[in-house]
């Protein structure tokens, strides 16, 4: 064994290649069943499923004593598969994973700020999502059709309750970290706030414990877009020829504009033009400035990959959240008086939807009930996109602060 | 005479009524013709329109040495019934009229921040509107058929030489003030540049030399979602049954946001719900935030009023403004050396369309060329709708600063 391949639990820079060049390599979907008709998965607005298929992927290898698993949570149009390359793209249709690798790739691999080396990394597929974890495109065993509307309304503590499951499936009876970004970083907040002694380390970036008005706000022209598209049927239109494309496309452009940054697309395209060829005059009204183009593919790529109902319920679960809400009865002090974990939240300057002001409400709660809070405002262009493209800065903060001794030293101890 | 109904140039608050009681009373709109077939109306774009209508509105009086005129420019969904309540908003159908004085009725009228006991003060609609003057709703003489997407392309200068025009036809030589915000604001800077030696005293709220990517983009998505409709129809849908409402409800709704700050949407609604009687559940994605309903209501008010093909016409014509481009060749400081008027900037602490930052820039660019700038920070939660909605500072602001002594007392030397 040369040094290069040998597994570590610290990267060599003197022996390892760069980070480019470390992968997970090829993954493949794992699925579990979570539910039967004896026992439906009940959900917390009152539903039950009768079915629950849970698509996840896990990198690494579970440590004997089971202290090394990190739970990565994923964002609205994400999923499980955070890294490396899918070897299923093809056969199961999820073609652009051909030309792109998990979503974090850049912070997980071997020897990589989440190290597989050391760490056995889990991503789940939330329950509503279109991408193999049951929701309104999976049949309703009830009909044999999709479930379109008839789909329960799903909530964050759903799919935490799902993930509790599904880690009790795997056998891990602790997490040695938690982390998400976004609608991730809720998740990652509830996981902590609903299962506080199996938590070591909860890193939330880029969010918060509720969404604003103005989120909200935004979330409600989505889905009007979508349930107002003439093709959208009631949200029966899987077997149509046509479904609520135009009104996803407004949905992912518009979102887009607020995952970006004022000051970054200024940068990035400003009020450049596409070059004559390349504009689609449509009398006036096509594509001229480059930044139209960047959205109309932008919102092409995501209506090929993503289904609407899907949109509906995730943006409805994000909208229902309210950490102080369900465990303080309003005060977030008293909710997060449940934590029992070291806690990470990570802010980026140009972050409209969850901007850095915001972040500090939110850990001076935790430093009013005297949690062990570190937080970190990252300066950046790249707004609420910063904990997905600012890979340099993220993973050397998480490298840092998942090998840095603190409560779960302590815990380590105790387990 | 008694002191209370005197006319002058000052009003006394020991015997005048208050603010809300004083108005310019009933208003109609007046109309002229600026174009006819041998003189048709050219276009900076290359169009011709062989008929032009100008709908626009006056109070006070001119004085006899034409020293007190005072041109109001709207914004986007404005018009020209800037202040009073509209005698004819029953038999033209603009019925919200008569629950809405003019949009900007609280600075505007005997004894307010624009005195019409002293001004004579003109507001004109924008060619492509849809509120009296020539646009796509019009009809084409060509085909007796409205224009649709054949009416051409319409620039802010092409609405500055509609203005010259009307202008010329009053016999108004030089303007006291020009003021405008937004999309108005653009409009002012354009008729001091391109007109430099009439010009007085050039107020410019909430607005800038140009629209940033962030806001090219928000326009693009209203634009994709009105011509995304299926309703649309290629813009030919006057005589149709329905139009692309859905399409521009989704415009407004998004527009809307923008124009509010997220403290203030935070303020105003936070994450309040409807009573359960007014929520709407349609399956759980219905309205049940009160900024729910709130967009909602404000999307099927502005649909009842506004022309989806208008708001083409007008968010394009805002896109493709850029002052330095004009009259720099891309250089600020350069096109403003053109300016030969005394200039107020104003913006609003949480305006996010035209942040206080790029504000400060464009202030910069006058002071670069030794202009006589004024520049106002209104501290507001107000966002962009500040200088609409913030008329207790706004109004103090005009009120002093145009009856400041400045360029105007050395302009007034030499006419």
């Amino acid at each position: 064994m040369t040094a290069s391949n040998k597994p570590s639990n610290f990267s060599n820079p003197k022996y390892d290649p760069p980070d480019s060049l470390r992968s997970v390599g090829m993954t493949i979907a794992r699925h579990i069943r979570l539910a039967d008709a004896e026992h439906p998965f009940v959900l917390e607005y009152g539903g039950v499923l009768p079915e629950v298929e849970v698509e996840y992927e896990a990198y690494g290898e579970l440590s004997e004593t089971g202290d090394n698993v990190i739970l990565i949570c994923h964002a609205l149009s994400g999923d499980a598969h955070v890294a490396g390359w899918y070897a299923q793209a093809a056969q199961t249709g999820r073609t652009w994973r051909l030309t792109h690798p998990g979503w974090w790739d850049a912070c997980i691999g071997p020897g990589k700020a989440i190290d597989t080396n050391r760490f056995f990394v889990v991503c789940a597929n939330v329950l509503g999502s279109c991408y193999g974890t049951t929701g309104p495109g999976s049949i309703d065993p009830a009909t044999g059709k999709p479930y379109g509307l008839h789909f329960p309304m799903v909530t964050i503590g759903d799919w935490v309750n799902m993930e509790k499951a599904l880690m009790d499936r795997l056998g891990v009876k602790r997490l040695y970290a938690i982390i998400g970004g976004s609608l991730g970083g809720q998740q990652a907040l509830e996981w902590a706030l609903r299962y506080p002694r199996m938590m070591g380390k909860t890193i939330i970036m880029a969010s918060g414990p509720k969404l604003s008005a103005q989120g909200l706000g935004f979330n409600a022209v989505a889905r009007h877009a979508i349930m107002h598209d003439n093709f959208f049927n009631g949200g029966d239109y899987y077997d149509q020829p046509k479904g609520p494309a135009n009104g996803l496309a407004v949905a992912r452009m518009l979102a887009h504009i607020t995952y970006l940054s004022g000051k970054g697309m200024d940068y990035k395209f400003g009020r450049s033009r596409l070059q004559k060829g390349n504009a689609q005059t449509k009398k006036g009204f096509g594509q001229e400035f480059s930044v139209e183009s960047y959205l109309n593919h932008q919102s092409k790529t995501f209506v090929e990959r993503f289904d609407a109902n899907s949109y509906l319920y995730i943006t409805r679960a994000m909208d229902y959240y309210d950490a102080a809400q369900a465990w303080g009865g309003g005060d977030l002090v008293a909710a997060c008086e449940r934590l029992h974990s070291e806690l990470m939240v990570v802010s980026f300057s140009s972050d409209w939807l969850y901007p850095p002001a915001e972040c500090r409400d939110f850990v001076n709660a935790f430093i009013a009930c005297r949690k062990p809070v570190t937080y970190v405002e990252i300066e950046s262009s790249s707004g609420h996109d910063g904990f997905l493209v600012d890979a340099g800065p993220v993973g050397r903060l998480l490298r840092a602060y998942l090998l840095a001794p603190g409560v779960n030293r302590r815990f380590g101890a105790i387990m």
